[in-house]
């Protein structure tokens, strides 16, 4: 969580809503990535997005059945899709995100009887921290 | 709808699930692509995915609020999620998907409470010839 906390604070740096994730595959790293839609002209570019492309990318396959995921907040619902997408085995993300949030909100997506992967999930690592990120970024922009 | 079911039969020829998509902004197409996660080795790599991307470094921004997608089957959790993400206006697609598709189906994504952004759906244009298309790439596998 240590890598995609930092990928957060480099999303922020560059004008983006701090989110970052990393990718690992058997503890190794794979990809580590902020938040950058803006940046890319991408709306698909969230970190989660980034770092199952670059992963995918770089082991040559669609499917990421030995990899985990890190991410420093609650993912939406494409990032949710893109996790079952790549059957990633286990998400860790800090936290919580009442707003937009497709897991523990609105669509709970890997809950639903047509989602076709539930990787497992555990969340609160680095809440304090991913959160205090987010509020700092939005209460600078008002 | 002609352009996204072509996109759709030369993903079949590439040996990939037969759904095709393409993305209009006033009538001019910006971009058409077919389903391609196998061949890119990128499990994000949906049809409606991959004109939200083309379309939108096209344009050097990541909103497409000016545009539409047409596109061969129901979008899932992931594609819809994008499509909400970059605001596009209106939504066409053809066959609708009880297993994967999270428009009408399982996560009901856009009357979500925590949908940011709704765009306006029709569906069943071309209904026949997506489904088909699907159906025989399937039946062609077993």
């Amino acid at each position: 969580m240590r890598l995609a906390l930092d990928a957060a604070r480099a999303a922020a740096d560059a004008g983006e809503v701090p989110v970052g994730a990393a990718l690992l595959q058997h503890g190794r790293v794979l990809a580590v990535a902020g938040n950058a839609p803006r940046t890319l002209s991408d709306p698909t570019a969230h970190a989660e997005m980034r770092v199952i492309r670059a992963a995918a990318a770089a082991l040559g396959r669609e499917r990421l059945e030995d990899c985990d995921l890190w991410v420093t907040l609650e993912p939406c619902a494409m990032c949710a899709g893109a996790i079952a997408h790549a059957r990633i085995a286990r998400v860790y993300y800090a936290a919580s995100d009442p707003k937009g949030g497709a897991v523990e909100h609105g669509p709970r997506f890997f809950a639903q009887p047509t989602c076709h992967h539930r990787p497992e999930v555990y969340s609160g690592i680095g809440e304090r921290e991913g959160a205090a990120l987010l509020r700092d970024f939005f209460a600078g922009r008002r």
